[in-house]
Protein backbone atom coordinates (compact mmCIF):
# COMPACT_ATOMS: atom_id res chain seq x y z
CA UNK A 1 0.00 0.00 0.00
CA UNK A 2 1.55 3.26 -1.03
CA UNK A 3 1.03 5.65 2.04
CA UNK A 4 3.89 8.88 0.81
CA UNK A 5 3.59 11.72 -1.65
CA UNK A 6 6.94 10.80 -2.56
CA UNK A 7 6.40 7.26 -3.49
CA UNK A 8 8.20 6.64 -7.12
CA UNK A 9 5.26 5.72 -9.17
CA UNK A 10 3.28 8.43 -7.52
CA UNK A 11 6.00 11.31 -8.85
CA UNK A 12 5.76 8.99 -11.98
CA UNK A 13 2.10 10.01 -12.62
CA UNK A 14 2.79 13.57 -11.69
CA UNK A 15 5.30 13.93 -14.26
CA UNK A 16 3.38 12.61 -17.09
CA UNK A 17 0.72 15.32 -16.55
CA UNK A 18 3.39 17.51 -18.73
CA UNK A 19 3.75 16.77 -22.08
CA UNK A 20 7.12 16.34 -22.29
CA UNK A 21 7.24 14.09 -19.60
CA UNK A 22 4.92 11.97 -21.99
CA UNK A 23 6.70 12.20 -24.97
CA UNK A 24 10.47 11.88 -23.08
CA UNK A 25 9.36 8.26 -21.82
CA UNK A 26 6.58 6.96 -23.96
CA UNK A 27 4.17 6.57 -21.28
CA UNK A 28 0.87 8.86 -20.36
CA UNK A 29 -1.88 8.49 -17.32
CA UNK A 30 -5.52 7.02 -18.01
CA UNK A 31 -7.68 8.23 -15.26
CA UNK A 32 -10.59 5.85 -14.16
CA UNK A 33 -12.47 2.80 -14.69
CA UNK A 34 -13.95 3.19 -18.28
CA UNK A 35 -10.70 4.38 -19.59
CA UNK A 36 -8.69 2.18 -18.22
CA UNK A 37 -10.62 -0.72 -19.27
CA UNK A 38 -10.62 0.98 -22.62
CA UNK A 39 -7.34 1.38 -22.71
CA UNK A 40 -6.45 -2.57 -21.84
CA UNK A 41 -9.51 -3.72 -23.97
CA UNK A 42 -7.51 -2.17 -26.83
CA UNK A 43 -4.30 -3.66 -26.31
CA UNK A 44 -2.40 -1.10 -24.45
CA UNK A 45 -0.33 -1.95 -21.81
CA UNK A 46 -0.41 -0.89 -18.02
CA UNK A 47 2.73 -0.50 -16.89
CA UNK A 48 1.32 0.50 -13.31
CA UNK A 49 -1.98 0.03 -11.87
CA UNK A 50 -3.19 1.94 -8.71
CA UNK A 51 -6.06 1.09 -7.08
CA UNK A 52 -7.58 3.61 -4.05
CA UNK A 53 -7.76 1.72 -1.19
CA UNK A 54 -6.29 -1.54 -3.05
CA UNK A 55 -2.66 -0.66 -3.17
CA UNK A 56 -2.46 3.34 -2.78
CA UNK A 57 -4.23 5.35 -0.01
CA UNK A 58 -7.06 6.97 -1.48
CA UNK A 59 -6.53 10.77 -0.30
CA UNK A 60 -2.68 10.20 -1.81
CA UNK A 61 -4.33 8.99 -5.59
CA UNK A 62 -7.15 11.99 -5.27
CA UNK A 63 -3.95 14.10 -4.97
CA UNK A 64 -2.00 13.11 -8.17
CA UNK A 65 -5.48 13.25 -10.48
CA UNK A 66 -6.55 15.81 -12.92
CA UNK A 67 -10.42 15.52 -12.19
CA UNK A 68 -12.55 17.05 -9.86
CA UNK A 69 -13.76 13.48 -8.44
CA UNK A 70 -10.87 11.66 -7.75
CA UNK A 71 -10.97 8.56 -9.40
CA UNK A 72 -10.75 5.10 -8.09
CA UNK A 73 -8.38 3.52 -10.57
CA UNK A 74 -5.19 5.24 -12.40
CA UNK A 75 -3.34 3.60 -14.73
CA UNK A 76 0.18 4.25 -16.08
CA UNK A 77 0.05 2.83 -19.79
CA UNK A 78 3.01 3.04 -22.43
CA UNK A 79 2.52 4.54 -25.81
CA UNK A 80 2.14 2.85 -28.98
CA UNK A 81 3.15 3.51 -32.49
CA UNK A 82 0.33 5.27 -34.57
CA UNK A 83 -0.89 2.11 -36.94
CA UNK A 84 -4.17 0.64 -38.64
CA UNK A 85 -5.80 2.28 -41.66
CA UNK A 86 -8.67 3.72 -42.41
CA UNK A 87 -11.19 4.68 -45.74
CA UNK A 88 -11.44 8.33 -44.42
CA UNK A 89 -9.11 10.25 -42.10
CA UNK A 90 -9.50 13.93 -40.32
CA UNK A 91 -6.32 15.51 -40.89
CA UNK A 92 -6.06 17.92 -38.08
CA UNK A 93 -3.99 21.33 -38.52
CA UNK A 94 -2.82 22.75 -35.57
CA UNK A 95 -5.64 22.37 -33.42
CA UNK A 96 -4.24 23.03 -30.27
CA UNK A 97 -7.50 22.53 -27.77
CA UNK A 98 -7.63 19.08 -25.90
CA UNK A 99 -11.04 18.70 -25.39
CA UNK A 100 -12.02 19.67 -29.45
CA UNK A 101 -9.19 17.10 -30.46
CA UNK A 102 -10.32 14.72 -27.98
CA UNK A 103 -14.29 15.58 -29.27
CA UNK A 104 -12.97 14.97 -32.75
CA UNK A 105 -11.51 11.61 -31.82
CA UNK A 106 -14.21 10.53 -30.48
CA UNK A 107 -16.70 11.36 -33.61
CA UNK A 108 -13.68 9.92 -35.93
CA UNK A 109 -14.37 6.69 -34.00
CA UNK A 110 -18.22 6.78 -34.38
CA UNK A 111 -17.86 6.93 -38.08
CA UNK A 112 -14.99 4.71 -38.73
CA UNK A 113 -12.64 7.05 -39.15
CA UNK A 114 -9.01 7.45 -38.89
CA UNK A 115 -7.02 10.84 -37.59
CA UNK A 116 -3.94 12.43 -38.37
CA UNK A 117 -2.54 15.43 -36.55
CA UNK A 118 0.02 17.58 -37.28
CA UNK A 119 2.84 19.16 -35.27
CA UNK A 120 0.99 22.02 -32.69
CA UNK A 121 -2.01 19.96 -32.08
CA UNK A 122 -2.39 19.04 -28.60
CA UNK A 123 -1.54 15.64 -27.21
CA UNK A 124 -3.81 13.24 -27.71
CA UNK A 125 -2.65 11.27 -24.76
CA UNK A 126 -2.89 14.12 -22.49
CA UNK A 127 -5.40 14.47 -19.81
CA UNK A 128 -7.92 16.44 -21.15
CA UNK A 129 -8.26 15.44 -24.66
CA UNK A 130 -8.03 11.71 -22.91
CA UNK A 131 -10.90 12.84 -21.19
CA UNK A 132 -13.05 14.28 -23.92
CA UNK A 133 -12.27 10.96 -26.25
CA UNK A 134 -13.79 8.80 -24.00
CA UNK A 135 -11.66 5.73 -24.89
CA UNK A 136 -12.00 6.40 -28.89
CA UNK A 137 -8.24 7.39 -27.89
CA UNK A 138 -7.38 3.84 -28.02
CA UNK A 139 -9.34 2.73 -30.65
CA UNK A 140 -9.01 5.10 -33.80
CA UNK A 141 -6.15 4.65 -36.30
CA UNK A 142 -3.38 7.51 -35.79
CA UNK A 143 -1.58 8.24 -38.76
CA UNK A 144 1.12 10.36 -40.36
CA UNK A 145 -0.21 13.88 -41.74
CA UNK A 146 -0.47 13.19 -45.88
CA UNK A 147 -2.72 14.95 -47.62
CA UNK A 148 -4.41 12.85 -50.33
CA UNK A 149 -7.65 13.36 -52.10
CA UNK A 150 -7.97 15.65 -49.43
CA UNK A 151 -10.54 17.94 -48.60
CA UNK A 152 -9.64 21.35 -46.58
CA UNK A 153 -13.21 22.41 -44.69
CA UNK A 154 -13.21 26.38 -44.74
CA UNK A 155 -15.09 28.86 -43.34
CA UNK A 156 -16.00 30.35 -46.50
CA UNK A 157 -15.30 30.30 -50.08
CA UNK A 158 -15.86 26.54 -50.62
CA UNK A 159 -18.44 24.50 -52.41
CA UNK A 160 -21.58 23.86 -50.33
CA UNK A 161 -19.97 20.55 -48.10
CA UNK A 162 -22.61 18.71 -49.63
CA UNK A 163 -22.73 19.61 -53.02
CA UNK A 164 -19.44 17.46 -53.31
CA UNK A 165 -19.37 13.82 -54.51
CA UNK A 166 -17.92 13.30 -51.07
CA UNK A 167 -17.06 9.78 -51.36
CA UNK A 168 -14.25 10.87 -54.16
CA UNK A 169 -12.34 12.01 -51.14
CA UNK A 170 -10.22 10.40 -48.12
CA UNK A 171 -9.33 13.15 -46.28
CA UNK A 172 -11.01 16.26 -44.55
CA UNK A 173 -8.56 19.04 -43.92
CA UNK A 174 -9.15 21.20 -40.70
CA UNK A 175 -7.33 23.97 -39.02
CA UNK A 176 -7.10 25.63 -35.60
CA UNK A 177 -9.93 27.69 -34.46
CA UNK A 178 -7.91 31.03 -34.45
CA UNK A 179 -5.64 30.66 -37.83
CA UNK A 180 -7.87 28.39 -40.07
CA UNK A 181 -5.22 26.67 -42.90
CA UNK A 182 -2.41 28.33 -44.42
CA UNK A 183 -1.84 28.41 -47.82
CA UNK A 184 0.60 25.86 -47.99
CA UNK A 185 -2.03 23.33 -46.92
CA UNK A 186 -4.63 24.48 -49.05
CA UNK A 187 -2.14 23.94 -52.00
CA UNK A 188 -2.16 20.10 -51.10
CA UNK A 189 -5.56 19.98 -51.44
CA UNK A 190 -7.84 18.98 -54.13
CA UNK A 191 -10.91 20.98 -52.98
CA UNK A 192 -12.36 23.29 -50.71
CA UNK A 193 -15.77 22.55 -48.66
CA UNK A 194 -17.94 24.87 -46.31
CA UNK A 195 -20.89 24.29 -44.35
CA UNK A 196 -23.43 26.47 -45.29
CA UNK A 197 -23.93 28.60 -41.86
CA UNK A 198 -25.21 32.46 -41.00
CA UNK A 199 -24.65 34.45 -37.80
CA UNK A 200 -21.57 32.85 -37.10
CA UNK A 201 -18.30 33.13 -38.57
CA UNK A 202 -17.71 30.01 -38.14
CA UNK A 203 -18.63 26.58 -36.43
CA UNK A 204 -16.50 24.95 -33.73
CA UNK A 205 -13.73 23.02 -35.41
CA UNK A 206 -14.89 19.66 -33.55
CA UNK A 207 -18.63 20.36 -34.72
CA UNK A 208 -17.09 21.06 -38.84
CA UNK A 209 -15.30 17.52 -38.54
CA UNK A 210 -18.18 15.60 -37.18
CA UNK A 211 -20.69 17.05 -39.95
CA UNK A 212 -18.38 16.56 -42.13
CA UNK A 213 -17.73 12.81 -41.16
CA UNK A 214 -21.47 12.93 -40.98
CA UNK A 215 -22.37 14.32 -44.01
CA UNK A 216 -19.95 11.01 -45.88
CA UNK A 217 -21.65 8.59 -44.12
CA UNK A 218 -24.51 9.42 -45.59
CA UNK A 219 -23.53 9.37 -49.07
CA UNK A 220 -22.02 6.10 -48.21
CA UNK A 221 -25.53 4.92 -46.87
CA UNK A 222 -27.10 6.28 -50.00
CA UNK A 223 -24.60 3.68 -52.57
CA UNK B 1 -8.32 54.56 -12.26
CA UNK B 2 -8.92 51.39 -9.83
CA UNK B 3 -5.79 50.93 -8.47
CA UNK B 4 -6.99 48.90 -5.21
CA UNK B 5 -8.46 44.89 -5.23
CA UNK B 6 -11.10 46.11 -2.99
CA UNK B 7 -12.97 48.21 -5.14
CA UNK B 8 -16.40 47.69 -5.60
CA UNK B 9 -16.27 47.04 -9.06
CA UNK B 10 -13.92 44.43 -8.54
CA UNK B 11 -15.57 42.67 -6.11
CA UNK B 12 -18.65 42.54 -8.13
CA UNK B 13 -16.78 40.77 -10.85
CA UNK B 14 -15.64 38.48 -8.54
CA UNK B 15 -19.26 38.01 -7.33
CA UNK B 16 -20.63 37.18 -10.63
CA UNK B 17 -18.46 34.30 -11.15
CA UNK B 18 -20.66 32.10 -8.91
CA UNK B 19 -24.25 31.43 -10.46
CA UNK B 20 -25.66 32.45 -7.39
CA UNK B 21 -24.79 35.80 -7.44
CA UNK B 22 -25.53 36.09 -11.72
CA UNK B 23 -29.15 34.90 -10.38
CA UNK B 24 -29.78 37.43 -7.49
CA UNK B 25 -28.34 40.20 -9.08
CA UNK B 26 -29.58 39.80 -12.50
CA UNK B 27 -25.95 40.08 -13.63
CA UNK B 28 -23.23 38.64 -15.66
CA UNK B 29 -19.46 39.57 -16.66
CA UNK B 30 -17.83 39.03 -20.67
CA UNK B 31 -14.47 38.64 -20.81
CA UNK B 32 -12.27 40.05 -23.74
CA UNK B 33 -13.34 42.46 -26.50
CA UNK B 34 -14.92 40.33 -29.04
CA UNK B 35 -17.13 39.12 -26.62
CA UNK B 36 -17.89 42.51 -24.85
CA UNK B 37 -18.72 43.61 -28.85
CA UNK B 38 -21.13 41.03 -29.22
CA UNK B 39 -23.37 41.59 -26.53
CA UNK B 40 -23.31 45.49 -27.41
CA UNK B 41 -24.12 44.45 -30.45
CA UNK B 42 -27.23 42.50 -29.91
CA UNK B 43 -28.35 44.78 -27.25
CA UNK B 44 -27.25 44.21 -23.88
CA UNK B 45 -26.64 46.74 -21.62
CA UNK B 46 -23.09 47.28 -20.26
CA UNK B 47 -23.74 48.20 -15.88
CA UNK B 48 -19.98 48.57 -16.33
CA UNK B 49 -16.88 48.54 -18.49
CA UNK B 50 -13.19 48.12 -17.06
CA UNK B 51 -10.33 48.73 -19.24
CA UNK B 52 -6.87 47.70 -18.85
CA UNK B 53 -4.56 50.55 -18.34
CA UNK B 54 -8.23 53.30 -18.90
CA UNK B 55 -10.19 52.89 -15.86
CA UNK B 56 -8.42 49.90 -13.83
CA UNK B 57 -4.72 48.47 -13.39
CA UNK B 58 -4.01 45.66 -15.80
CA UNK B 59 -2.77 43.43 -12.67
CA UNK B 60 -6.03 43.98 -10.92
CA UNK B 61 -8.14 43.00 -14.38
CA UNK B 62 -5.91 40.09 -14.60
CA UNK B 63 -6.88 39.56 -11.35
CA UNK B 64 -10.89 39.01 -11.83
CA UNK B 65 -10.29 37.06 -14.72
CA UNK B 66 -11.09 33.27 -15.61
CA UNK B 67 -9.39 33.43 -18.52
CA UNK B 68 -5.53 32.77 -18.54
CA UNK B 69 -4.62 35.08 -20.79
CA UNK B 70 -5.83 38.20 -19.30
CA UNK B 71 -8.29 40.50 -21.30
CA UNK B 72 -7.81 44.08 -22.09
CA UNK B 73 -11.97 44.32 -21.35
CA UNK B 74 -14.03 43.07 -19.06
CA UNK B 75 -17.74 43.97 -18.82
CA UNK B 76 -20.59 43.49 -16.28
CA UNK B 77 -23.74 43.02 -18.62
CA UNK B 78 -27.63 42.85 -17.02
CA UNK B 79 -29.51 39.59 -18.24
CA UNK B 80 -32.48 39.74 -20.40
CA UNK B 81 -35.59 37.79 -20.36
CA UNK B 82 -35.62 35.23 -22.56
CA UNK B 83 -37.20 36.33 -25.88
CA UNK B 84 -37.33 35.34 -29.64
CA UNK B 85 -39.01 32.53 -31.60
CA UNK B 86 -37.28 30.23 -33.95
CA UNK B 87 -38.73 27.72 -36.66
CA UNK B 88 -36.51 25.07 -35.18
CA UNK B 89 -34.74 24.77 -31.67
CA UNK B 90 -32.73 22.91 -28.97
CA UNK B 91 -34.46 21.68 -26.58
CA UNK B 92 -31.86 20.77 -23.70
CA UNK B 93 -31.95 18.78 -20.85
CA UNK B 94 -30.30 19.11 -17.98
CA UNK B 95 -27.28 19.57 -19.94
CA UNK B 96 -25.09 20.86 -17.18
CA UNK B 97 -21.29 20.86 -19.26
CA UNK B 98 -20.79 24.55 -19.76
CA UNK B 99 -18.47 23.79 -22.68
CA UNK B 100 -21.04 21.78 -24.35
CA UNK B 101 -23.97 24.03 -23.59
CA UNK B 102 -22.28 26.85 -25.29
CA UNK B 103 -20.87 24.53 -28.77
CA UNK B 104 -24.60 24.28 -28.59
CA UNK B 105 -25.38 27.75 -28.55
CA UNK B 106 -22.99 28.50 -30.89
CA UNK B 107 -24.53 25.65 -33.62
CA UNK B 108 -27.84 27.12 -32.65
CA UNK B 109 -27.00 30.08 -34.03
CA UNK B 110 -25.30 29.23 -37.23
CA UNK B 111 -28.02 27.04 -37.88
CA UNK B 112 -30.43 30.10 -37.12
CA UNK B 113 -31.90 27.59 -34.49
CA UNK B 114 -33.49 28.70 -30.74
CA UNK B 115 -32.15 26.69 -27.75
CA UNK B 116 -34.45 25.87 -24.59
CA UNK B 117 -33.35 25.02 -21.59
CA UNK B 118 -34.23 23.30 -18.77
CA UNK B 119 -33.76 22.98 -15.43
CA UNK B 120 -30.21 21.64 -14.36
CA UNK B 121 -28.99 22.56 -17.38
CA UNK B 122 -25.27 25.13 -16.89
CA UNK B 123 -25.58 28.97 -16.86
CA UNK B 124 -25.28 30.15 -20.73
CA UNK B 125 -24.25 33.42 -18.54
CA UNK B 126 -21.56 31.28 -17.04
CA UNK B 127 -17.55 31.85 -17.58
CA UNK B 128 -17.13 28.89 -19.87
CA UNK B 129 -20.26 28.24 -21.50
CA UNK B 130 -20.32 32.51 -22.60
CA UNK B 131 -16.30 31.60 -23.92
CA UNK B 132 -17.53 28.39 -26.21
CA UNK B 133 -20.63 30.44 -27.39
CA UNK B 134 -18.20 32.90 -28.95
CA UNK B 135 -21.52 35.24 -28.91
CA UNK B 136 -23.89 33.29 -29.70
CA UNK B 137 -25.72 33.64 -26.42
CA UNK B 138 -26.42 36.86 -26.88
CA UNK B 139 -28.26 36.29 -30.52
CA UNK B 140 -29.58 33.08 -29.88
CA UNK B 141 -33.81 32.72 -29.02
CA UNK B 142 -33.73 31.24 -25.77
CA UNK B 143 -37.23 30.09 -25.64
CA UNK B 144 -38.79 28.22 -22.24
CA UNK B 145 -38.81 24.71 -21.90
CA UNK B 146 -41.75 23.03 -23.97
CA UNK B 147 -42.05 20.06 -26.09
CA UNK B 148 -44.29 20.43 -29.42
CA UNK B 149 -43.83 18.82 -32.50
CA UNK B 150 -40.03 16.98 -30.77
CA UNK B 151 -38.00 14.26 -31.81
CA UNK B 152 -35.40 13.07 -29.06
CA UNK B 153 -32.28 12.06 -30.03
CA UNK B 154 -31.40 9.34 -28.23
CA UNK B 155 -27.91 6.94 -28.55
CA UNK B 156 -29.80 3.75 -29.72
CA UNK B 157 -33.33 2.40 -30.57
CA UNK B 158 -34.88 5.33 -32.70
CA UNK B 159 -35.47 5.90 -36.40
CA UNK B 160 -32.33 6.34 -38.16
CA UNK B 161 -32.38 10.46 -38.09
CA UNK B 162 -31.75 10.72 -42.16
CA UNK B 163 -35.24 8.36 -42.77
CA UNK B 164 -37.40 10.98 -40.56
CA UNK B 165 -38.84 13.92 -42.41
CA UNK B 166 -36.90 16.38 -40.19
CA UNK B 167 -39.23 19.46 -41.55
CA UNK B 168 -42.03 18.24 -39.53
CA UNK B 169 -40.47 18.34 -36.57
CA UNK B 170 -39.80 22.16 -34.85
CA UNK B 171 -37.65 20.61 -31.96
CA UNK B 172 -34.59 18.49 -30.83
CA UNK B 173 -34.31 17.20 -27.65
CA UNK B 174 -31.22 16.24 -25.78
CA UNK B 175 -30.15 14.83 -22.73
CA UNK B 176 -27.37 14.95 -20.41
CA UNK B 177 -24.85 12.87 -21.58
CA UNK B 178 -24.71 10.59 -18.32
CA UNK B 179 -28.27 9.73 -18.09
CA UNK B 180 -29.64 10.47 -21.08
CA UNK B 181 -33.83 11.24 -21.39
CA UNK B 182 -36.35 10.26 -18.65
CA UNK B 183 -39.23 8.47 -19.28
CA UNK B 184 -41.67 11.66 -18.98
CA UNK B 185 -39.35 13.32 -21.35
CA UNK B 186 -39.60 11.17 -23.66
CA UNK B 187 -43.71 11.01 -23.56
CA UNK B 188 -43.76 14.39 -24.47
CA UNK B 189 -41.55 13.17 -28.05
CA UNK B 190 -43.28 12.26 -31.21
CA UNK B 191 -40.57 10.83 -32.77
CA UNK B 192 -37.24 9.47 -31.50
CA UNK B 193 -34.16 9.68 -33.42
CA UNK B 194 -30.94 8.06 -33.73
CA UNK B 195 -27.65 8.70 -35.22
CA UNK B 196 -26.05 5.64 -36.81
CA UNK B 197 -22.42 5.41 -35.31
CA UNK B 198 -20.01 2.56 -34.74
CA UNK B 199 -17.41 1.66 -31.91
CA UNK B 200 -19.07 4.39 -29.40
CA UNK B 201 -22.08 4.40 -27.13
CA UNK B 202 -22.65 7.62 -28.26
CA UNK B 203 -21.84 10.72 -29.68
CA UNK B 204 -20.91 13.81 -27.68
CA UNK B 205 -24.33 16.21 -26.96
CA UNK B 206 -23.15 19.25 -28.72
CA UNK B 207 -21.77 16.85 -31.78
CA UNK B 208 -25.00 14.90 -31.79
CA UNK B 209 -27.45 18.54 -31.29
CA UNK B 210 -25.25 19.73 -34.14
CA UNK B 211 -25.22 16.81 -36.38
CA UNK B 212 -29.72 17.07 -35.88
CA UNK B 213 -29.13 21.28 -36.84
CA UNK B 214 -27.44 20.43 -39.83
CA UNK B 215 -29.54 17.63 -40.96
CA UNK B 216 -32.62 19.59 -41.07
CA UNK B 217 -31.03 22.39 -42.86
CA UNK B 218 -29.98 19.96 -45.73
CA UNK B 219 -33.74 18.68 -45.84
CA UNK B 220 -34.88 22.78 -46.20
CA UNK B 221 -32.29 23.41 -48.43
CA UNK B 222 -33.96 20.67 -50.92
CA UNK B 223 -37.08 22.03 -50.73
Amino acid sequence: MITSRNNEKLKLVRKLHERRWRGKLGLFVVEGEDLVEAALAAGYEADELLVAGENVEPALLAEVSTLGHPPRVMGVFRRRDAAGTADVTLALWRVADPGNLGTLLRSADAFGAGVMLSEGCADPFGPKALRAAMGSTFRVPLLDFELRNAVALVADGGESLDDLDLLRYATFVLGSEREGLPDDVLACCAAKATIPVQNVESLNVAMAGTIALYARSRHEAVT
